[in-house]
């Protein structure tokens, strides 16, 4: 893999949306995401290839021909959310380029192709995986008019700003797909392993909890007469961390991400509390079983303290598991080539996960320093990548020289799951 | 007392900075304040009184001849929070003005000045009792200077803006002084009592509380490898919720009125937590107890759980015992008139607070409907605050009858004492 190639594009990509205290700001549908865009679409024009885009503005890099031809496809995103790092999404973009300027170089006749989806993090809209989510039909036009910025514009509205016209576009001609990603974690940095196999994708449950106390003079209120709702807001946050470790065995994790207090007033008994739940796992039956312990001890501690807590389900999505056939070829062709990694899952959301129904898909983790992400102190290896590049690419050749081995259909269920409506 | 202008004088001043959703606006040194001390100034000259101010805006109401005499003076603030009620202060001020337009129409001939002091609740610029802290010493130029409302004005600017000169103003010619207030808590209003007598103003040590963990990805990162300030932060809420519970005993309450979580997203570990703590009372040693219990459960928690937690004293101040004379008077005129009552704390601070220190002060409490106050939904009884005044009038009939039971001078370190600097 020429690295030397690699690290070139890095340096052009740097600039954009770069800002003046570090990290990157390249939003979905911003300009700062179509320089990248237009930038991706120059490296691959000057090693040959051809660029296409569909009707909501996600890139395919091909080989002159094979446009319409049943290809490997290799793909993520690359916008960032607000500060975020030069990694995340790139260096899946990138690794696939390489694979295909390796096969340029080698002369290597392969049908594979790169993607690059739109608005994967979608910030200021709050629909992740939107580009690929239309790919595959998860996200359709009513899902793009509601996801709206503070600004009150639309996904869909964007869309039609930059001149696309969202509707339906398949992923067509796929054989299957794999994205390359950094982990987002400190799993691989601590284990000092340069590569993952994810085995499936965890989906959040997000519940948003509103606390109801009673606003009171934090002077003048003697503490046998409060309602305190930041009280049971802790007590809720306490019981969401002891559940996310009681079913640590089945990686499930629950965080409290988000506490807004009202009216956040030094001598204001806080009146009301909005909290944020965000449970995910591979297990579905952990999941449940920590949503229901969860639930229980918000219905408890309100019961307790005399206060009204409600709970709403913001979304609810299943876990994606990922193409054995995928996580064989992928697991095979790095002990080939004697690279030391591990089968895992991922807890962070990715574009793979809205492409999986549709084919075999695969995924590989790249270690992140200190698993730092979303930040601009978010740092990986270029070796990493081309390594994780290289991986992908001999287990393209493992699942074309031996079909038989990894069969391209998979199991119902695996690979094929379908997310649930939330 | 004239019920029928006390409430004309309350419905003439109801649309000042009234809010279309209920509830006022009567921020210091702002249009409506100004507008508030000009209709009652109009009020105090239609009973024939004259109207003076100092060099920061506090106004004096005297009958004529006696602006420099030895005075008696009953006062409060005119001001409000944002989205305040019409009673929390002003019913202070106008219930000496009842008390004054009572001698004038029974052509009774008593030495009482009303005082309404600006900048009372100073909500934009974040020092409160700034008018009377003034007159006090307690505060100065420099205090005025560094209290900043966001948009970058200070205290001291707002008050040459509206053409006043700061410098030394006291509180010249006063025999004592009285303010009347709501409560502003439960207390009266769930005991069925129309009155209170205040026998000393707690005030508040506030400590501010950055707690440091480490921001991570909520899907990516095992419960095991989190730093989670939030969780850590919750903790410390209930440890403070505890500390005041163990110290009820001694009307010493602990709150945890402000959490600004960072970065307060969905999927990312908060990564640090501001906490403001509010801790008051008024004995001394209860409070020094409770500040010492939430430190150390502060340290404990930051270090059982491995994050950093640093806490900033943001001030502390002393509680203000009321005069012993004072207290007895009022007590002694409520039971002269048959009237139930009780002795008090008062939980917030007051104008009175500051004055004490200067003249030998005393305070009132009227109930509010459910304890509410700072809220549109604050409410109180029109014949309790006449009542109110009936009593202040009473205790200085008395205080001038039989001097002796009720020296003018009080002991040290009550309704003397100097408020600590922070």
């Amino acid at each position: 893999m020429n690295r030397t190639l690699l690290k070139k594009w890095f340096q052009a990509l740097a600039p954009v949306g770069a800002l003046p205290e570090g990290g990157v700001t390249r939003l979905a549908y911003s300009a700062e995401e179509d320089l990248m865009f237009r930038s991706t679409a120059g490296f691959a024009r000057q090693i040959g290839l051809s660029v296409t885009e569909d009707c909501v503005g996600n890139m395919f890099l091909s080989f002159p021909g094979l446009e319409k031809e049943p290809c490997h496809i290799i793909g993520s995103h690359l916008d960032s959310v607000p500060g975020g790092g030069r990694f995340d999404g790139v260096a899946g973009v990138l690794a696939g380029l390489l694979v295909m300027e390796n096969l340029r170089s080698l002369d290597e006749s392969l049908p594979v192709r790169v993607a690059a989806f739109r608005a994967e993090e979608s910030s200021l809209y709050g629909l992740a995986t939107a580009g690929s989510g239309v790919i595959a039909g998860s996200v359709n036009i009513a899902h793009l008019k509601n996801a709206r910025a503070l600004s009150g514009e639309s996904l869909y509205d964007a869309m039609i700003r930059k001149g696309y016209s969202p509707g339906a576009c398949g992923l067509e001609n796929a054989l299957d797909f794999m994205e390359l990603h950094i982990e987002q974690g400190r799993v691989l940095f601590e284990a000092k392993e340069p590569l993952g196999v994810v085995t499936a994708i965890a989906a959040p449950v997000r519940l948003k909890v509103t606390i109801l106390g009673r606003q009171d003079h934090s002077g003048a209120t003697p503490m046998d007469l409060r309602k305190d709702a930041l009280c049971a807001a802790s007590e809720i946050v306490l019981a969401t961390e002891a559940a996310g470790h009681e079913e640590k065995r089945f990686a499930t994790v629950a965080t409290v991400g988000v506490a807004n207090v009202v009216p956040n007033a030094l001598n204001v008994v806080p009146g009301s509390v909005e909290l944020r739940i965000d449970i995910r796992g591979i297990d579905k039956e952990s999941i449940r079983r920590t949503v229901e312990r969860v639930q229980r001890a918000i219905a408890d501690i309100g019961a307790s303290r005399g206060l009204s807590c409600a709970t709403e389900t913001l979304s609810s999505m299943d876990p994606v598991a990922l193409a054995p056939s995928m996580i064989e070829s992928l697991s095979e062709a790095a002990s080939a080539a004697g690279v030391s990694f591990r089968r895992m899952a991922s807890g962070a959301g990715h574009d793979a996960m809205k492409i999986a129904p549709l084919v075999p898909t695969g995924m590989l983790f790249i270690p992140c320093d200190e698993g730092v992400s979303h930040n601009a102190a978010e740092n990986a290896s270029l070796n990493d990548i081309a390594l994780g590049a290289e991986i992908m690419l001999r287990s393209i050749r493992l699942r074309r020289s031996r079909p038989a081995a990894y069969p391209r259909s998979t199991p119902a269920g695996h690979g094929r799951r379908r997310l649930k409506p939330s």
